[in-house]
């Protein structure tokens, strides 16, 4: 009766045995030894759903930028600063897994040159130019068909065409996206709301905690991860 | 008698009733909505500073860019982001201040456009223009000859060199050097050690805890701050 009780309380395992990467939080892009281009991001997105997918049963490995969260002990932690190291990282782990989830806020551009010294500021203006960064998503979705690839959408305008586009671009299996243009959610935020897009389909998760959304999310990749490999 | 110990385990209140203004942390320099420019810094240097000073009986205003850190509850704590914005709140506390310390890592760059929409990623290259941002130590040591002013130079070689220079051309009363390209010292690490220099002379501050070092600091900031007010 007791464990009756304590089954019921726990979610369901529906991610049991499976191998699943995460990757959370911002890249940073060295432009010297002290400045540096990166993005918004608390990487509390990603580590909701490492949390989320562990408590479904599933093995976690999560590659995570500089945040200042603490990471669930069961995970497989890899710390990574730039997206070069990030793409490393997921491609030597992502040969076993079964889903891979981009949650990163991935610099798309790394300063063409590193300098070794800081940059003395003597001049009125400075010019420098960007190259673009490995892009992680499409190259997991590309080269590991059998993973099933959740990409992420942060857009200011658009949002819906954008995320659709995407999911088509970089052949995705599903792709979550979210309108930052909004500042009561994203970003640093305890709340966010998604549009979930598959190729057959959508779904709006309203504004939760991210601890919430993030167990309504992997409830979905859950259940669109069995279908693909039941209809295989 | 207990009145007695308790007076000696206090420091001294050599500051008592000082207006000290500190800058903190780094400055974020926005590109567009998601994008921005920033410096490493964690803020702790200028945090234990401002901890310190209270310790020593003067009234502490914290201008602060963003950072993981808790404000002592008996600062005045203002929250920036940007170098215009940390600029501005400096200068619109400074004129009754007794002493100005500016530790933060102020972005000397800033884009010079901002863009309201997301860059998309269309290009394989990106050429962004930074131009410089206002110098808020310059300004403190300019408009306010009274104030008594204390930079600090986070710099990755000829530290001696490059600090005594900006001592000298910023007119600021005292300056702390940091080799920031020691990585067990300075930025997100705990210790750090520095060289201070003033125009008649200068003291290293050995490899301690941030803590221990703001005291010794702050100790070298009351007694040349007495000496300059002194000598009137």
């Amino acid at each position: 009766y007791l464990a009756d009780l304590i089954t019921q309380q726990k979610p369901q395992q529906s991610l049991a045995g499976k191998q699943i990467v995460i990757t959370a939080g911002p890249t940073q892009e060295a432009i010297d030894p002290v400045r540096y281009i990166s993005n918004h991001s608390s990487g509390k997105m990603g580590y909701a759903l490492a949390n989320a997918a562990l408590a479904m049963g599933a093995e976690v490995t999560l590659v995570s930028g500089p945040v200042n969260l603490s990471a669930p002990c069961s995970a497989n932690l890899i710390k990574v600063e730039s997206a070069q190291q990030m793409h490393a990282a997921v491609m030597a782990e992502i040969e076993n897994a079964d889903i891979f989830i981009g949650c990163a806020a991935v610099a798309d551009y790394r300063p063409s040159d590193v300098q070794n010294q800081k940059i003395k500021k003597n001049n009125q203006e400075l010019t420098l130019t960007f190259i673009k960064n490995p892009d992680i998503l499409a190259d997991v979705a590309k080269q590991q068909q059998s993973v099933f690839t959740v990409g992420f959408a942060a857009e200011t305008q658009d949002v819906s065409r954008y995320a659709k586009e995407k999911l088509a671009r970089k052949q995705l299996d599903m792709i979550a996206a979210n309108d930052v243009s909004n500042s009561s959610i994203g970003f640093n935020s305890d709340q966010n709301a998604l549009t979930v897009f598959w190729k057959e389909g959508e779904k709006s998760l309203e504004v939760a905690d991210k601890r919430q959304l993030a167990f309504e999310l992997m409830q979905l990749v859950s259940e669109h991860y069995r279908n693909k490999h039941a209809s295989k």
